[in-house]
Order: structure tokens, then sequence, then C-alpha cells
């Protein structure tokens, strides 16, 4: 046997058995509420052409994206000019394709070339891998799947309301209460820059402001103090973002600072909307993301008992196509990050035990007579929704029931002389040892009672 | 606006919201039965290694992978002499990964890297995209999903039983009765070109074979004939093949030629186990497919009465995982095309009506207070697992059904002034025009109902 064993490339996992069911379950769980919200699914390729992706993500994106490699003489286009010039002057002349980078671009790309099909308000969800020749380190990989759900066609502030209670029922169905749901309004950081004095560095402000947790107040005064802004009014900012508010106070304190800032009036009508389901949500204005994308409020979701960065996050945009040629077409929308779900679930012991990995029940038997008769009971099994196998080949009925406990499967149903001639079934639950003698009928009840 | 729409690559297709439905529908079937059957899913990334999928696919499939450039500065490794060498020199030095051409080499990959921590019998199934970068025609893709079940790790003729019942339940349940499963054995085809007098020509053999359907007889025996068969055998083997029998008596016109031949056994034993439930199942001697790779039963399933190809297909091998280093790794595969699939399904009419692809219900309203009230009652048909949605934006009330009506939303709910009073609804039934005035528990019950 070659002493190198294959693998998969830098970055890049395979999901075993096991992985995989908790992978649906999360999956499953998220989708259930896409589609109770009413959202339509969409599929993208796995590819995209160059000039659909190049320039959306910035410089550093642009080099992040994986390129394909035109098929055929793929060189015929390259001169011996071009090819003095280096990687990145030949690459167009090489690659016309990369992977998706993320669902947004392909979403846009998607409503510009369906636009004349398309009913606005359009509600799209999306649940599709995507790829990033990122440098691989704990928690970060190359391929890894996004949950998106996007309303575009309206502005009003009530689908702001739909999205957080969508995260509220998905992390309520998944079992963990202790998210977070951390909401801002660009309008409100962009407007205290301005009250500080550092108009048109609005940007900087926020990139200070957002590493509060990080680094503390102090270091993000000195940084503010840097940049130009006013000492008097850094002290009332941290004073008011120091306060152990609620939600309705600290508007009220930022309204008394920026009295005609029209973030307010939509921050208010979102909690109002909110009413008495605003649990797990708190308006956080250091909170700064994506501000050269979003225009209006923003969220971010965070695990308050596992240390792992966000795990969904979003915001309302309002320009989603304009790169396209299709203005106007605004939105909010937002993005479930299944691996880091997975990792909270994981570290708090939240799958639940009952998920799947292999079939509910193995027949095992002794001889190719009681094999034969396992047949039949595997098709009765089947035929009433219990997953079942048969063990395949005669072997000792040791080496059957040592498969089962290696596979986890639940039950071993055992069949030898007496129960084809009876049809009344041994079967042994596999954990706690018991056994029982059990006709079809009953046996049927006690599997599918599981 | 630009004039120029962005595209999805060649050969690539997005998918909507109602052709999502119909997929998601082929695709929950297929799963539905793998899982009834106690197979285990996995999932390998969408890129391999190109030293993992090269060599896999013959000279052809080499060509037809899709590689992924380096990334950075890909052609640092690259000299002026390299480069004067051409495409296919230089290809080592600027590629290391490529898109899966199929679920088999992954699955093999798979199978020798995890090789400690499987259970054998082992069961897996896997449902992903896969690409080539073959020339795009009706029907065909350069990005298409496969539905993978193998059975690895036992020889006993029972998995092959196993996966036809598999075929029959999946096609049961998508409501298409005319399929046929031919199956064969390549030891009879080996056989039979021995016995016509072309041993070591075999595969020529087979390949002739295979085209009977397309040709017919007197063709194919003609370029039998050509390889040096012996021309009154061939009179027998074509007498043979066109008599009207069943499987049985196929089984014994063969025995009768190829009396020692041990694909006879075989393919007795898959008859005897399969019983009563051998329908649609035909034994073809005329079918051959992967003779390189298939080492016992090989299935292809076609739709009888839509022009297609076939749409599902595999076969016994008895060495999955050699070029890996890991030999003697026997079983077997049968892999479901989905794309074929949904071409039977939408000719033939036989996706259900119900299929959702949006909401269940649209709660329209009048003004803001009936809006607010609105939002109420959406939670309240959610909470009762009724995909549903609130018109976001005040709105006239035409607008609002004919939004309900582009996106196929099959029940209209009006929320007006009394409705708020009264807390009774109206709600229309948007493809029969029927009204109902119902209290909210009467209504869950309607929108249950269907």
């Amino acid at each position: 046997m070659s002493n190198k064993k294959p693998n998969t490339p830098k970055g890049t996992r395979d999901f075993g058995p096991a992985e995989s069911a908790k992978r649906n379950h999360i999956i499953s769980s998220i989708k259930a509420h896409f589609l109770n919200y009413g959202f339509s699914q969409i599929e993208t390729p796995a590819m995209e052409n160059l000039s659909v992706l190049m320039g959306k993500y910035g410089e550093e994106g642009d080099k992040l994206l994986f390129k394909i490699l035109n098929s055929g003489d793929y060189l015929q286009k390259v001169s011996q000019e071009d090819f003095e010039q280096g990687s990145q002057h030949v690459l167009p002349s090489i690659a016309e394709k990369g992977l998706r980078y993320d669902l947004t671009v392909p979403f846009a790309r998607f409503v510009v070339q369906n636009r004349n099909d398309l009913a606005f308000p359009f509600r799209r969800f999306q649940i599709q891998p995507v790829w990033r020749a990122d440098k691989p380190q704990k928690g970060r990989y190359r391929e890894f799947y996004q949950c998106d759900a996007d309303i575009i066609g309206t502005k009003g502030v009530f689908s702001e309301v739909e999205l957080t209670r969508l995260i509220q029922d998905v992390f309520k169905s998944l079992g963990y209460p202790n998210y977070l749901i951390k909401i801002n309004h660009r309008e409100l950081l962009f407007g205290l820059a301005q009250w500080c004095g550092l108009a048109t560095k609005e940007i900087q402000f926020c990139t200070a402001l957002d590493k509060l947790d990080k680094i503390g107040h102090e270091k993000v005064t000195e940084e503010l103090n840097n940049l130009g802004a006013d000492a008097e009014k850094l002290v009332q900012l941290f004073d008011l973002l120091g306060q152990d508010w609620n939600n309705m106070q600290k508007l009220e304190g930022i309204e008394a600072l920026l009295p005609e800032n029209p973030g307010i009036e939509t921050v208010k009508t979102y909690f109002r909307y909110l009413k008495d389901s605003g649990e797990n949500v708190s308006l956080d204005l250091s909170l700064a993301r994506g501000l050269n994308y979003y225009t209006g409020i923003i969220f971010e979701v965070v695990a308050q008992d596992v240390k792992i960065g966000s795990i969904c996050g979003g915001g309302r945009y309002d320009d989603l196509t304009g790169v396209f040629g299709l203005p106007d077409v605004s939105g909010i929308g937002i993005s479930f990050g299944l691996d880091r779900i997975y990792d909270v679930l994981e570290e708090k012991g939240l799958f639940p035990d009952s998920l799947k990995v292999s079939a509910q029940a193995l027949i095992t038997h002794f001889d190719e007579k009681s094999f034969v008769h396992g047949m039949d009971l595997l098709s009765e099994l089947r035929a009433n929704q219990i997953p079942a196998m048969l063990f395949p080949d005669l072997a000792k009925i040791n080496k059957q029931f040592n498969y089962a406990n290696k596979i986890d499967i639940p039950y071993v149903i055992v069949i030898g002389e007496e129960e084809v001639k009876t049809r009344v079934y041994t079967v042994k639950q596999m954990k706690t040892g018991q056994q029982h003698s059990l006709a079809l009928s009953e046996l049927i009840k006690l599997l599918k009672a599981e």
C-alpha cells in the first residue's frame, strides 16, 4: 500500500455521517423557518464569470477569489510579452470564471438577469457553499456554507422586524437561548461621528468605535482624539455608551444628542413593531459592520457564552444591483454562518441525541434461511418508515452485533430458526441491553416510538 | 442602465423558486429512501487535489476537469522554457486543485483517508453537484447533481437486491411507473464474447452489442463479423436476444450456451431474492456499461415513454480504491441523475400541484392600523406552521392581490377596520375565487388543510 494517503485540499473538509447529520439538523431548521416566513429558494451555479465577481469585494477580495483555468489550450492567447509581465497581467487571458465568494453578488446577478420575471417585494433564501482562498486557520475554511435570506423591493422597517423574528425562531428551535442580536443604524453612527466633529471621517470613526469591546474605551478615545474628535463630546459619548440602559433609554439618550437624525425614528418604529417580542435584541451604538454597503439598520448576532465571533449578521442596503446596471434595488438581508453555529451547538452539547446517523434497526441472522426471512422483515420495517438494514453476509452473530455497535444502530433484531417459525422476534436495545420478544406489529410500534 | 446583462457561465444554470421546489421534491424523495435503507450521508469538498482526480477518468476525462488556478503569483514556478512548451506542460505548475468530476473518486478518496474509522460494510449516500467542462448541449450541463448510494465491503448479491428495491421505491414515490431497470452481468457479456470466438476482444464485443437498440441486429452482426466472430454462433446469439422471454427463460437460454459461467448463478440468486418484487426489472443481455470498472451485475434505468437516455445507473465493482493504494475494496453503487429525472417528471406532468414555491397565505391590509394588526395574525399563522407573509408596505389592496397572484400564493387574507374589531377575517382562495369569513381557529384549520 502506498504510504501517501490522499487528502482533501488545504482548508477544505469532508463531513462523515455524524457531522453530516448534525449539519443537516441546523440546515433543516434554518430552512424550515425560511419557508415558514415565505422565503422562496433559489440556487445559483458554483462558478460565476469573473466579470461578475471581480471588483465586488475590494482588492483583497479579488485576490481571495478562486479562479478557474480556461479549458483546452488556455495559453493560446498569452504572448511572450504577456508572460513577461507576470501573473496579474496574464490572468484575464487564461481564466474567465471563478468560484462564488458569497451569496450576495450571485443573488444580485440573478436579480438583474431575471428582473422581468420577478415580482417585488422578492423574498429569497439560498443555502449553498462559498469559497475563499483565505489562509486556513481554526474556524476559518476555504469552503463553507452560507444560509442567506433577503427581502428586496421594500423599504419599510417591518422587514427588519421579520428578520429579527426569524433569527429568534431559528435559535429557539435549535435550543440555544444565549444569543444576542445586536442592532445599530448607520445613520446613528454617522450622526455621532459628525456630532463629535468627525464629518468626512465617519468610516474611521466607526472602525475605531467598533473596537470598543476589544480594546476598551480609553484606547478608542485615544484613536478618536488622534482623528481630531472634540474631546469634550467624546466624554459625553462614552458616558452614554457606558450606561446600563434598556433599548428605549439608549434611544432617548442618543436622541438628546442627535434630535434630527433620521435613524432615530426608524429604530423607534422597529422596537414598536417588535413589541413584546424584543427578547435578546439590544441596541448597540458601537456596532459597525459593512458600512460601505449597508445604509440602514445593521445586525450582528453573537453567542454570549461561546468565544467565536458573530454567528449571523446582515443589514439594510439601498443598492444591491447598481454595479450590474440596475439602480435602486433596496432591501435587507441576513446570513447565518453554518460552521460557527455548529461549533456553538457542539460546545454547548445542544445537538439532539436522536439525530440518526444510520438505521434504526439492524436485522441479524444465523443462517441462509433466517437471512432470507430477514429480507421480508426488512421490507416490512421500511414500509413502515423505520430505517432498517439486514446484515448483508452470513457471519457470526457477534460480528453482526459489533457492527451495530460501531455504527450506532440503536436496535438489533435477531432471527434464528425459532423466529422464522413463530414470527416472534427478539429485539435488543443496544444502549440499555434490554431485550424483548415481539410480534411484528409490536416490534414496529417499539421501533417507531423513538 | 448597461445593455450587457450579467450572465451565468456557459453550461451552468440558476434555479428560481419554482425549479428549486421541483428539484427539492426529487432530492427529498431520493434522500428519504436512502435514509430508510440505512445509508449514511457524507459530503466531500467541491475541490479535490488534481493528484486525486487526474488519470481516473481516462484521457478525455482529464481534459474535462475544471482546474483551479493556484492563488497568488501562480506563474512563479513557470520558467521561460516551461512557457515555450505550452499549456499541457505548464499545467502542473499553476494548478494543484480541480472541481470534482463525479462522486465516486471523492468517495474512494474518503474511504482511504478514513479507513481506520469506518465500519464495513459501509453504506454511504452523497448528493452533491459535479462539474465537467463538456460542450454544453440540450440536457447536458457543466454543473449537475448526482445522487449516489454505494454499499462497500460486502460481496453478497443481496446488495444488488437492495439497490434494485431502492430504485423501485424512489420511482414509485415520485409517481413514475414507466421506468425499466435493465440488468446484465459482466461475466455473461465476457462469456458470450468468448463463446463467439472473440476472446481478447471482449470490450469491443460489448461496445458493438450495446448499440443493438440503436442500429439493429444486422449492423451489429456486421461489426461483430468484422471483429472475427463465428458467424454461426452470431446467428444463435441474435436468435436468443430476439426472443420475447421473461427473465428466467432468458437465463435458461444463456445457461444453455454458457453452462459454466459464474454470472449465471449470481443472476439466478438475484432473481430468487427479488421474489415477487421483480416488477420493472429486465435481464438485458445487450446492456453494457462501464466495463473497465464494473465486474459483476450492472444496472441501467431508462424511462420507457420519454426519450432521454438513462436516468439511473450503476453496478458492482471489485476495486474502488486500488488507485489510492488500498486494494480489495469491493462494492456496488448506483447514481440517480437529478436533471434527467426532472425532465421526465416535467414531461409527464408528475410534479405535485401542492409544491410550495412561496407562502400559503398573504395578509393584506388597508391602513397602518390593520397592517399592525396583521403582524399579530402573521405570528399566529406561522406559530401554527402555516407559511405566511404580510404585505410589507402600505399599498392599494389591488396591488397586494396582484402580488399574491404573481407569486402563486393560494390564499389572501384581508384585514380592514371591521376585521381588527371583530377578529373575523375574510380569506379568499385565489384559484377558485371562493371567500370565507373565519375566526382565527377556523382560518388556521382551512389553511392547514391544504
